[in-house]
């Protein structure tokens, strides 16, 4: 394909963040700016759609997951869109499957199982979609769902003095992709060998089931001190929580001060060696990442539980620093890329 | 992959029809029944959604197609979808990319123009999307439309003595595969290398640039005859005019009455010694086929330009048959089939 171009950029070249940015000058300014895209922006309950699609190879397989993870983590990874952009309702998904014809049907049936178990437990139904023969086992889902009477919740919309607010313990989710994986630690430190089993067994859960936080929005909505307006910036941590913060200080004009001690670990997993590297740069963990008025998220702590304050948003430039001294975090490359 | 499952059916053994008979076992009843999904179908301007996936090497190839036309192709199929369910307003799209990391950009940039020009000429914008590696090129896009005050256009809305229609020709698009194939035709039958070169030029504009008759849908608004209520049973003929055909007589408990001489074929194409074949089977025309009222027919004939009736239904059991002797077509079987 296309040999004769002599010096052109590929795919891999470009890189995931900056082929977004250049399909996104495709789109009416601004579009790709959130997780989501919204349709009907002035009209209360406005329109939300998201799409995003799962690859065997790279997002999923075999050793890793059941068809029944796949098709689940497939709807969750979408429904956690739209929770980031502050869903209240989902409306349903649309599936393009493509698989090769050798498939086994129970593998298909499988993985819509799991996209069913998912819209039952957060709404909607299955509404349409298409299939196709291919090389590769893959699902590409869109979502639609619609705002509340509040307003989305914007990428964009920090501000100096906003609080960071976690959701939930991030790292959990690529432990449990090294217990499935059987990675191998490094010799030198305790790693998940000596975890709890509970505690590998959460990891796995998370791994395989990530629960989109839909819940948060409702949360977010039903503790907003009163005259408290109507202004929290978010997006989820499915490419870490790195990515989210990077995303959130970018648009925001505005550094992150990093409380350390106050990162959002399980409390079991601080003791593994990687937990800090995992919790900043692990992925795949879906909850939100929201910065808004400190009063408003010490509410949001009191009536959501597992939500943290992680530190909080200064006049800056995009850079993720920590609190105690000013220093910017080592290594803030993180993220997946899914060009490899 | 699941080698362990023993005389399980692979999706190759199902067959398309199965799996998607199948897979809409997942949604609500009837979900699956049209071109497009429906929200909110009691609203006036509902919601339609529609998901196609075009995948390298089955719905098109470098040899067959340069980037822009695939992306061109890739709105169009489900613009088609849109107009097949009697969208007025395209809103938007948006695009899973799948695509291997060796890819040029300059190919991605193609197939986006193509999108983005498909766009330009019916109205939405790009939403939003993905992008992933994989091992093959594809895209899964999803188009989000609404419909007019009229009403939908449903596949199971056809009646006894309704009059059916095509809205342009049929065969046009397979002739135009046939020829950026090179396929080498009959060696006792005149074939596409006698055609004019007009011809042959309509047809590969038809393969690579097909239209999404959102334009008939005005049209049919317009020219409905006064007292004549909004009923109007229609798909799209993406599959072939066989296939499409099939589906308005097996939704709505009629046979199909076919008239041999009102084919639809290109004016054109009348000499080609494939040309019933390709105009009943070929495939991928993506013109509309509507089963309505015969004065309803008229008018729209009148006001449409290449529009034509081609036969009616009748009382039946979905069988398609020659008017002028009853019996059923040699093959029927037709449409095409995504996994082998």
């Amino acid at each position: 394909m296309a040999e004769g171009v002599s010096n052109a950029p590929t795919l891999a070249d470009l890189g995931e963040w900056e082929l977004i940015r250049r399909l996104g000058a495709f789109a009416p300014p601004g579009q790709f700016a959130d997780d989501a895209a919204l349709l009907d922006g002035s009209s209360e309950r406005a329109l939300v759609v998201n799409t995003d699609v799962l690859v065997e190879g790279i997002h999923f397989s075999d050793t890793t997951m059941a068809a029944e993870d796949v098709g689940w983590r497939a709807a969750a990874a979408n429904l956690s869109d739209l929770a980031a952009m502050g869903c209240r309702e989902v409306l349903g998904l649309t599936v393009a499957l493509v698989a090769p014809a050798a498939t086994p049907w129970a593998w298909v049936e499988g993985a819509y199982q799991g996209l069913s178990t998912a819209l039952r437990c957060y709404g909607g139904t299955l509404l349409g979609g298409d299939c196709s023969g291919g090389g590769q086992r893959l699902l590409a889902v869109t979502a639609l769902g619609r705002l509340g009477a509040d307003g989305p919740i914007r990428r964009l919309d920090g501000r100096p003095g906003d609080a960071l607010v976690s959701t939930g313990p991030h790292g959990l989710s690529r432990l449990g992709l090294a217990v499935l994986l059987q990675e191998v630690p490094s010799p030198a430190a305790p790693d998940w060998h000596q975890a709890a089993p509970a505690l590998l067994e959460r990891s796995v859960q998370a791994h395989r089931r990530p629960r989109p936080r839909l819940d948060a929005v409702a949360a977010l909505a039903s503790c907003r001190p009163g005259g408290c307006p109507w202004r929290v910036a978010g997006t989820d941590s499915s490419d870490g929580l790195v990515a989210a913060l990077k995303v959130l200080t970018q648009g925001s004009d505005c550094d992150a001060l990093l409380e350390r001690r106050d990162l959002p670990f399980d409390p079991e997993m601080v003791a593994l060696a990687r937990a800090e590297s995992w919790c900043l740069n692990g992925g795949e963990d879906f909850e939100l990442v929201l910065a808004l008025n400190p009063a408003w998220a010490r509410q949001l702590i009191k009536a959501l539980p597992g939500t943290r304050r992680i530190g909080s948003l200064a006049p800056g430039s995009g850079i993720l620093r920590w609190a105690d001294d000013g220093s910017p975090l080592a290594d803030a490359s993180g993220g997946f890329t899914h060009f490899h």
